[in-house]
């Protein structure tokens, strides 16, 4: 029984994300749990090093979690031989340069999503790790959300029948910051600041399809600049120019019609923040971050359109929740576990950094069906 | 006090539409509550004559409301100068020679949508029917659903600030025939018959979205077809070649994203089987065929993303339904008196062929916008 | 579009079964919806003559129901040759010289269960209607029970992966008769009066397996007698001698184990009189009379044994009503509707004679079973 | 006021059960109370020596519970004069030797069930444990399990006048690890590991039965291996060979029916894992793990037979749930109290060894019953 010990370097782990769900409720979390075991008894160990800008910050937060080691020079961290990966989660348009040097350093690669502005930045990197012979990896966590895990238990055990139609439901009220302070950041709604739902969400909405449904083979999105007047961290207004909305429809290999409705701008009548309701012609399903309620074709009622009268079925009785029959793990985490896994044992990854571009791929094409006002095939990469 | 008696054909009343909207539930229940009443006391008392193919049918709801005069004649019938309604609830395909054939016999017409299968047609009957100097009109019941009142309330009274997009989701899951007979006529899957839920629901949705939401500038439509294989009211099973499902956006010159799904292959997990979701600055609201709840931005909470617990939110506790502050009457029935006051007291009644006519432009485009895998404009008629 | 008279000869239609379901609530209303309609058009209208052999009860249940032609006389009602149908509802003891003199007399039969006291019995009937090319069937109602149908749907479509097993409870508390009137005949109680539970049930489940479960080829069958004393319908004692419980278990052909309860001493704490619960790999169901709950794997929970606390699982909240998505009409009338149309128009009727005397045979194997404590195999008739 | 410190050797203690019920829930529970206190005031203190074959599992439960002494050498313990008692939840192969040692070395036995895998060497220790003068108990839990306590109560009070008969319903569904992992250990599964369901239930039922409704004079029983593969702790399918349900019937000295459906492969419609439905002439109770229904021959409805429409009785309505008239304790300690008194101050303690082997012995002739297809009578041992 061998404990492996690995260090990692975790770049941009100051910012919100990095912080609570990579460092603190997947790695710490980790390390409280005595490592991530493997088949053959032997256990993995991570060894974070915080990297970021801030000298204050990265201090601070070294400080609250036993003074973990901490600096501000990549190329310090990437001599370092015990770092054996190279994790990324500044903001997106500082990823390329680090991921390239860390490639160069033989360091394998984890890194938040959207790996990369455009799509041949993304897939550049894909081909220098693989020219390098480095592992790679891309965060999808919503892969490994509760809910979804159960719509592939689902899916897996054939419930479905055929598949015909998904529609995803993505999105909240995030107030403007006049008169309630905005609970997302202000650049997000500002596009020369890399703002806009499409590049955020047409990243997942990718994995999702690609993994649940079937590839990508075409899209048609509309964006919208619902609102166009903001007010920012500070409280001043400031010109909201970005989509704050996305209407999309995807077709798969599979022939399934996915319908994705993304929206900063609209106000939750449904299970969950995201849901996702997909049809089939032995059942249907909707799932939420955690929960899943199905209706199989045992429990489908027969409608009557008569407005006339109350309806005389309650259409929200015919469902009936999935049981949660094993424990969930936080998703981020457990894709955490799996890249050690990969890295130490060889275990299989898909999430790779070409899956990432792909990400990247739908939300360009997304702007680009957006502007031409035309459905875009989505060309193998 | 006067009654103004007025003869009505009503063609195609044997149909289900015909016989139980129309007749029993609109023409028939106005006589039962002693016609409609004028501003000035008068009032109208629709005297209806029925008209069809099938002669035993006609006998037999002839008999089963009182001996109502019947003929399967239109040229008698319409040769009777007491006749001034000439309402056609055919199908699709009969109704331009038949409309023609009373415009130019000087009635009054009134007819079910679509009013033609195409656009040039439709407008041709328009065009007739002004030259002529005949009024007409289009059933468009829905605007008259308790819901969608509800709606035109809340849009009235400034409820929404500015309107950003509406969702609208249509449909139920028709059975198959296989195991549980279908429970909507096997034509509307046979393309060869007419069907299709493209031509069947863009007709609606126009006239829904132009009197509500601004006029469609331009639209984008994906249709499929689901499920290839039905069995018929028979048994016996056939190839189902029709669109039973249509993904289709709007615009309109008021700016609103107007995202539309319709699908006759979808369990309902929703509050009715037509809602409307409206998202304003303001506040938001569902409304389904009667009911119609709210969310004002004094309301509307403020969601966290955090998936690793269940959400501290009930989204569904922050919504308010409406109270019914006036009795609803009858959708078809509701159209029908102000299409009786229109041609008695020359009451205003928008909804006339040419809104007829722009139903059936949506659907052609839509049908266009799914062939081209392009965004249509909508041109003024 | 032909009217198809058919005299039927009502033989036990004074007693109670006979009276409501196969006169009252078959044959009558039958004709009250204007007989059964076939494929081409044609119209089969039943005619029955009522007859039995008490005059005054004859009478007055001819007046109560606007006249109908009755007689005690067997021998004048098959002379008549408008008479096509003989149906026997008497005590089982009566049916064999009654349905031997018909099918001599060349009448097409239809008989209630048990056919015969004796499997041999009723196998001579079944070959004697062979031999003289009439036709016939025996009444096996429950196959029409809505919850049985819907059983029968869930079977058809696929819903249970592989059928593992099936639980039958039957029964209710028969008052003794000594405080409470029983609500039972008293003579269900009594051996020498042909009583007992095993006799009267078996029948019954025989042709429910066979039909939704595959050919019983074994039983095991444990009779009691629980009750000895009770007071008969003029408040006297009498010795309660029959079985009125019998604990059976089948094993079928497509290696189905069912294990039915059936008894008359029993309180009921479960959905309805009876249940069925069927148990497979891919889900499970629990129908009763009219209703059936569904569980599907997807929403079967995964239980702890830990009595120290109360369940953190309802058991009861995992189960889905599956909805009524069509008419179910009487159980009986729907078995008449469909002998009546094997008559006139030859169409295909399973439940004849032979399947009568399976469920004979079944209550002797189970009788023999219960005195030889063993299992019996069930061989081919 | 004295103290008796009495040590015990808790043999397979770091099993699942051995840990959680016996040490955990029992003796250090009984420790952590003060100990067990006799009518004269003296006080009894158990004093738990862990024994396995696995230093690092004992080692670490020690630590887990305040270093507790621990040894994986039998013969060191046995010598011991402190420890007065042998307690064995190994698994059954191994209870047989260990037993026997102990009682040669005069402790007094304690066991789990089933305390050996044939009724002779069941029997052999017990006669063995007679003629060396030491006292011996076996485990029997669910008697004081508090639905059966309840069941007991209504029994002592003559609630049921005269019991007819028991419905036992016992089992959920035990996922076979393909998509969700299984919640029972693999081996149950394996007869050559000696998995089945008949061997693990039967011995319970045996002392349910005799302790509450006469002794078993005779027994049949179906088994079955319903699921043929399952999937392992570590994800391997593999043979899935033993009877996973038991469907048994067995009568008592008292004349009463007690049919007890047993198995895995069920879903649960009931009010808990385990049911016994209890019918007397005067009343009826359904008991669960904690909670007992019951209803009176006053409450009793009299249901009439009609399936065209929805019962008009509420069968669960007619039931009334017992109180909690006193603290339940858990069942294990509250056996282990009885039997530390019985040790101690002698008190009378009837589940002896010989009791265990009833247990043994009903198991054994169930499977016996299945081979052969017939009754087997119970011999007295």
């Amino acid at each position: 029984m061998e404990t492996h010990s690995i260090g990692i370097i975790m770049n941009g782990v100051t910012g919100r994300m990095g912080m609570n769900q990579h460092l603190i409720r997947s790695l710490l979390a980790i390390r409280e749990q005595g490592g991530v075991k493997l088949a053959n008894g032997d256990v993995i160990m991570p060894e974070p090093t915080l990297m970021g800008r801030n000298k204050d910050k990265l201090w601070a937060l070294s400080e609250a979690h036993g003074c973990l080691p901490w600096s501000t020079d990549l190329d310090v961290l990437l001599a370092d031989e015990h770092n054996k990966i190279y994790f990324d989660a500044q903001t997106t348009d500082r990823h390329f340069p680090c991921i390239k040097q860390a490639i160069e350093a033989g360091k394998h690669i984890y890194s938040e999503k959207p790996v990369a502005p455009r799509v041949e930045e993304a897939m550049e990197l894909y081909r220098l790790a693989e020219a390098k012979g480095v592992k790679h990896g891309v965060v999808q966590d919503k892969l490994w959300l509760p809910g979804l895990l159960k719509l592939k238990y689902l899916i897996d055990t054939g419930f479905f029948g055929d598949i015909l139609s998904v529609r995803g439901e993505f999105g909240y009220w995030v107030f403007t910051g006049e008169h309630t302070p905005l609970q997302r950041p202000s650049w997000n709604y500002r596009q020369a600041d890399g703002g806009g739902i499409i590049i955020d969400m047409l990243c997942h909405w990718r994995y999702v399809v690609d993994n649940l449904f079937g590839n990508v083979t075409s899209v048609s999105c509309l964006g919208a600049n619902h609102i166009k007047k903001r007010w920012d961290e500070r409280g001043k207004p400031y010109d909201a120019d970005s989509d704050d909305a996305a209407y999309a429809t995807f077709l798969t290999d599979q022939g399934v019609v996915c319908h994705f409705n993304s929206s900063w701008c609209v106000r939750v009548r449904r299970d969950d923040l995201l849901t996702l309701q997909v049809d089939g012609t032995k059942g249907s399903a909707v799932a939420g971050l955690r929960d899943c309620v199905v209706q199989h074709d045992s429990a489908t009622p027969k409608p009557v359109w008569n407005p006339d009268i109350p309806s005389p079925i309650d259409y929200w009785a015919g469902w009936t929740p999935m049981p949660n029959t094993r424990p969930y793990d936080n998703a981020f985490k457990a894709q955490w576990e799996l890249f050690l896994k990969h890295i130490v044992a060889d275990e299989p990854f898909r999430w790779s950094l070409k899956e990432g571009a792909k990400g990247v791929q739908l939300a360009e094409l997304g702007l680009k069906s957006w502007a031409d006002r035309a459905w875009m095939d989505v060309p193998e990469l």
